[in-house]
């Protein structure tokens, strides 16, 4: 089942899709020009993996860490499909992150790596935008680069993970204005999805509703104002967002 | 006024202090030991500064930053007074860190200086240990240093900011079993309050509920198991904590 949440004739709702449209959740077939799109979950907290494909890792000239690392962002940082996402005028280099978002779905702490599918509910598409001229810093901080306002797109759907085959070997492209500028495959990862989950839920304890962006692979280039960028991952989603102007 | 949050008789209760004493909202005197301390507010986002104080980045021997080294802390830190913090049987370094605790009161963004404590609507203390193990490391992720659960405790109240004289010159101690261990004052901070509030609100969208936790000055030492950890600010309150052995 896809599972998504949308603003419908002025009310938040929980809607599915079927053979590539849009229902309610009382089946009533909805159009999607009529639909703003919301993230298709609430967050709880959000887990994001700096360099967790090797290939990024090295042409950002990084080494490639020894331990998932990991920084959290801002729920504020969240949007939905088909919204935008602001160009600050002060940066000269801001990239898209086609990442695989793993959406918990039940309580645990030190989760043993074996089991640590049974704490998945599903998995969603965030493209974790980076404004990396606040990275290049001594002290490399995450939050202003991670966590600006609307910087995240995440959806349109939740995907169950019971209709995934394996989350560790899918594709994952971004297309900036129908061209392909990004391309990877989940099996990629330093860290597999298992890993990550038991490495977190050593330090604390994972809830319903948190969300990890596992990482993105190479090709993050540079966006400019008017930019469509679409990222995709096989079997889970195509999310669209617009790079917009700072107005003001 | 002073408002907390407690579990008395299996429920959550907001409480106020009066004249040493806590009441219900309805008013009814309570005795402290029949409460279990909850963090005085269900928090937002919670951000925290790293070396915002002078002599606290040199004692770390880092340069002080040019601007507010911001990180997020999970929600999953947060316990309330008199609750007890594990110490990892990995970890041969975990110091307490004295904070100001600001609360946010108003959404705002983009918030000038000059009207930054019109955001504000009250201050607690915060206890922010650091496990600094987790800390040396090429990448120094704030994450596992920062968001264990119960790692952080907060309280035991929200004070209003009107009953504040000047929240830039209030002394912070810690003591440790009795002994001062840190002392310090609000007014050595390298970014102020409204400065830290414009800053944010620069990349974000402040919300009620929001919590910054402002740094801590110099005097940051080990901690061991079985240690009484207070952390109190003048005028705000005296937070009381203890540290734990990890079971298993």
């Amino acid at each position: 089942m896809k599972r998504g949440m949308v603003l419908y004739k002025g009310k938040v709702q929980s809607v599915f899709e079927r053979d590539g449209h849009i229902y309610t959740e009382g089946k009533t077939m909805i159009n999607e020009k009529d639909v703003h799109w919301l993230p298709p979950i609430e967050a709880k907290t959000i887990f994001a993996l700096g360099l967790n494909y090797r290939e990024h890792a090295k042409e950002l000239t990084f080494q490639p860490p020894s331990e998932p690392l990991v920084f959290l962002k801002g729920k504020n940082s969240l949007i939905g499909h088909m919204n935008d996402t602001v160009r600050p005028k002060d940066v000269t280099y801001m990239h898209y992150e086609c990442e695989l978002a793993v959406i918990i779905g039940q309580r645990g702490k030190r989760i043993p790596i074996k089991d640590a599918y049974n704490y998945v509910r599903g998995y969603t598409v965030a493209n974790d935008y980076a404004f990396r001229d606040y990275l290049e810093n001594y002290y490399r901080p995450n939050f202003c680069a991670k966590s600006r306002d609307a910087s995240t797109p995440i959806g349109p759907w939740l995907v169950d993970k019971e209709d995934i085959s394996n989350p560790m070997n899918l594709t994952l492209k971004t297309y900036v204005n129908g061209v392909l500028v990004q391309e990877g495959n989940t099996s990629d990862m330093i860290f597999s999805i298992p890993e990550i989950i038991a490495y977190l839920s050593e330090f604390l304890t994972l809830q319903p509703g948190d969300i990890i962006l596992t990482g993105t692979p190479k090709g993050a280039l540079n966006t400019k104002v008017g930019d469509e960028v679409v990222t995709e991952i096989e079997e889970i989603g195509t999310l669209v967002n617009r790079v917009v102007d700072e107005i003001g």
